[in-house]
């Protein structure tokens, strides 16, 4: 390799590909000029004047007159199970909008199949043009086993292993930080054996401050998403994290991202531990919004220089993750991962390039690959004990005859809480008050046939029906809420005979659903079918079951569940405290 | 480790050493602010408010107040032996002025005592308050055996083997750029296994452009030094290498670096990939301007901001070394490497703090290290077949009868050349001719006794006299220049009587000499001793041999014989051109 491309380079053996007449994005500078790129094999070869150079009648000329070049955009932190499609579906949406890299955190799918479950998320992923490259998962199952309940695990062996996968970037570390401030000795481990790799130790550090901020990093954690604003950034930064962002509905909106834009400008803040990822987005966010570019492009609009914004997406990823070698700049020795863009501010790519091959073209890939197809084992993950009925959803009261009962209600937001309210009881049941807009949720276990159903109510704006899923962070049994518990029963057990997906239920009818069959977290259908599906779930939620939320109800769905973002979660064990990684009571029990 | 440091961090122990009042400059994000800095054991736990911390009576408080926290200064490139004093002395000299690493290649060492001689040096680098590191030698000796006669060789093992020890950086690169473009498969080989270990490649480009510069950087290689000019700097960045700098004599003057900062200023120039480094440095230059902190202040001083100048001397430097882990910001879990200021625009160090520990206060060590006995064959080095003698020293013409005889004749400068000129002949023998300012030079063998001898003539300001030295890079053998033979025989013998050093004679007397008996590189004198002799030495170099060199002369005296620069040096074998890596005969041959 070393030898072709220094051959190349001095123009003893013709270039391969030659992308032409473009003014090149410098990461590496902070600078954008005319160059041509000589591209040999996979990798650059020289950046400067074609004409220097004998091209032959071989060599694929490119030409990018009145284009920028660009690094491929790098997204650090992504999870692919919150868009429900596949790796190839994947690659067609984002690949042409000149997301070359993904660097994928599996530890949604490994919670359902484990260890092999990586290996055939990885064999699909050897087969697209992306780098779909591996943060290995930091612990699965998440939570202990008295709080939760997974289909599968990873051992300390088995996470050794895929540290030394040559797609493997990382120690991923969408753990509770709670654990890394008591010592966990077994993710102490785990970040030793990392260090030793010399690889990078990735973290979450979400509202954490101080004392607590100072162990985090102290510990060897080098980054932190998502920030919930400005401040935290800053916090974040100035302690030696990395600091990975995406917008939110409710976290680090675009008004941050102009507040951030600000503070570069006004105090000369250094951006280079500043990064752009997706973390989780659905299927019809990317279609609609788009992937890693729309982040570029927001920072952009935001008032972040825009060669700033690509470095974010490009040269500071590669530096978190110690591969500047191979990835990151357009310069010579690197993967040939380029993107033409039309438009500096607009992010609109033309071309886009991967190890030295043009992939897609035009807003297409050049070659889509053929659908992978997965094992049965991994098809057949819905495991209920048996059928859910309404009254396994219902809560009790202390005593039958109460009128009322003290519960602690789950209220979403940043961070997530608990609040006594006072419901009414029937019979002995505690029932939701949809006028409060107060609705019951469950969460009904799904791999191991165990039963288990945690319970709780929470604060959300539905009148009507059920929502049921088998997204739900991070062991992926069936999240239901409704406002009743006919319909909810209807929704989980609709989602256990579909093998997984989304469901929603009004009065006894199923009115849109997802089928996700792949360990119950991704569809097999095409990126625009499981888009346009998702955007009719959103239509039904808001039209039908009267959710007022405006922006991503999806988000709060998915996400509420995730016990290990502070400061409430929910289990098949029950409702979670993150702080205790154990279930709460959530019936206020009477004081003598 | 781990464990200590999060119980430090959380205040559920108390900290060993707690600086506070102070101002950190925080290099990671560019700004400086108020924080105490809280350290347990080696390294820093905390960064933050220490009034929420519990002291105790034992916590060592250092009261920083009106002074700024600088992380420690690293330099990333250094040769001991151009300053001719020991580990022990270097500690003493830079230390209390805030430096705190070194990267240290020791192929000039090496080139005479191999692989046992860095185990030496090493050694002595482990007894003092300085994180003394080590640039893995790229190649030794630095030329093949037929241009060139060191002392001794390090082999593919050997290098492989100190790529393994724990002060191990990088493979440097201080070789001739020709071998990478020439494809040399022993340093492909080098730099593959480097990759494999996922350290830094190392090397030097002067003077690259174009196609050689982009093969030389396709070859792996990751920085270089020491750039001729502002344009050479963009150049090289551009293309993906770090730059290193420092002020030359004739190369990179405080002017560029003014010229530097309006490029930073006025295009906004990344300057993540720009380091400082002080490379080869004599003793009296230490004492003087300084060391590494000097390049800070002169970057200041001509308009570079000076929190970027400090990021250039700490931050990038570790991201350069892929030890981010452990050095180059005031931040959790770091080594308490830090420097307190009275002044930022100064760089003037008050205290010095090492892995935790006061290492140095008011300009001095705290507690001063022994001094290292190097055993008796690091001191006795120098084997000459014989005494030389005036004619060993004489170029003949071609023929004994000729008046004049056409010469080439080196010619300082950025790049060095060879020059004709037509040069006086008596009895056969080529005269220098002083009033154009041609003096005679010659490199004796010293290590084999091979009574080799490489003769030439060099434009250089001297009218009596002869300088003799064994500091004469790469291989360490006698270079000797002057005004007539006699006393440069008395210089080459005189210098090797003293095992090592330098000496100046005129008209058969030694004027002032410094004897460098470890390795024939290194003086045993203290460092202020030495620095005194140099500057004696330079002033009768002005005074008694006219040498009109206003500045370092030593700079071009030790760094003309190396042939690795472009386009001369010389050796034991001729005059060499670096092009070619091969002996030139300067006697030009009569046309027939």
């Amino acid at each position: 390799m070393r030898d072709a491309l220094v051959d190349a380079a001095l123009g003893y053996t013709r270039p391969d590909v030659v992308i032409r007449g473009g003014q090149i994005i410098n990461v590496l500078t902070h600078e954008c000029y005319p160059a041509d790129v000589m591209i040999k094999g996979e990798r650059i070869a020289a950046v400067g004047d074609s004409s220097e150079y004998d091209l032959g009648n071989n060599c694929i000329l490119i030409d990018a007159s009145g284009e920028y070049l660009s690094p491929g955009f790098m997204d650090p932190h992504f999870h692919i199970e919150s868009s429900s499609i596949t790796v190839t579906e994947l690659a067609k949406l984002i690949v042409p909008r000149g997301v070359t890299m993904v660097a994928q955190d599996p530890h949604d799918f490994a919670s359902v199949l484990g260890f092999k479950g990586i290996e055939l998320l990885f064999q699909e992923g050897h087969g697209v043009p992306l780098n779909f490259l591996l943060r290995v998962p930091g612990r699965v199952p998440v939570m202990n086993p008295d709080s939760d309940t997974a289909g599968s695990t990873l051992s300390m062996d088995e996470t050794k292993e895929l540290l030394g996968w040559p797609e493997a970037l990382c120690l991923a570390g969408d753990i509770n930080p709670v654990l890394i401030l008591q010592k966990d000795q077994a993710q102490y481990e785990k970040i030793d054996y990392t260090i030793r790799q010399k690889m990078t130790v990735s973290g979450q550090a979400p509202g954490l401050k101080g004392k607590e901020l100072n162990a985090f990093v102290a510990a060897g954690l080098e980054d932190s998403h998502v920030s919930a604003s400005v401040e935290e950034v800053l916090d974040d930064l100035r302690h030696g994290l990395k600091v990975l962002l995406t917008h939110r509905p409710t976290k680090f909106m675009p008004k941050d991202f102009a507040k951030l834009a600000a503070v570069i400008r006004q105090h000369g803040l250094d951006t280079r531990n500043i990064l752009l990822c997706t973390d989780d987005t659905h299927a019809n966010q990317l279609l609609k919004e788009g992937h890693l570019e729309y982040r570029i492009k927001l920072a952009i609009e935001n008032g972040i220089d825009p060669i700033t914004a690509l470095q974010m997406a490009t040269i500071n990823v590669a530096e978190f993750y110690r591969i500047t070698r191979d990835y990151g700049s357009i310069s010579p020795g690197k993967y040939a991962d380029i993107v033409t863009l039309n438009n500096l501010e607009s992010v609109k790519a033309d071309k886009v390039f991967i190890h030295g091959k043009l992939v897609a073209e035009n807003g297409c890939l050049v070659s889509p690959p053929q659908k992978f197809i997965y094992p049965k084992f991994a098809k057949q993950t819905m495991h209920l004990r048996h059928p859910v009925e309404p009254g396994d959803l219902m809560i009790f009261s202390e005593r039958k005859d109460q009128a009322t009962q003290d519960v602690q209600v789950a209220i979403l937001g940043t961070p997530k809480e608990l609040r006594i309210e006072t419901l009414s009881v029937e019979g002995g049941v505690i029932m939701p008050d949809l006028s409060r807009g107060i609705v019951s949720m469950a969460m009904v276990e799904r791999h191991k046939a165990t039963g288990n159903v945690g319970k709780g109510f929470i604060e959300f704006p539905l009148i009507a029906g059920a929502y049921a899923s088998s997204m739900s962070h991070d062991s992926h049994n069936i999240f239901v809420i409704g406002a009743n518990f006919e319909d909810m029963s209807m929704a989980v057990n609709r989602v256990a005979m579909n093998q997984g997906g989304y469901v929603v239920v009004k009065s006894g009818k199923v009115l849109s659903e997802i089928e996700m069959p792949i360990a119950g977290l991704l569809s097999e259908e095409p990126f625009d079918i499981v888009a346009h599906k998702m955007e009719e779930i959103e239509f039904i939620l808001r039209e039908e079951l009267g959710c007022t939320i405006p922006y991503r109800p999806f988000y709060f769905l998915n996400l509420f569940c995730l016990p290990n973002i502070p400061n409430v979660g929910i289990t098949d064990k029950g409702v979670i405290s993150s702080r205790l990684m154990a279930p709460v009571n959530i019936v206020v029990q009477e004081k003598d």
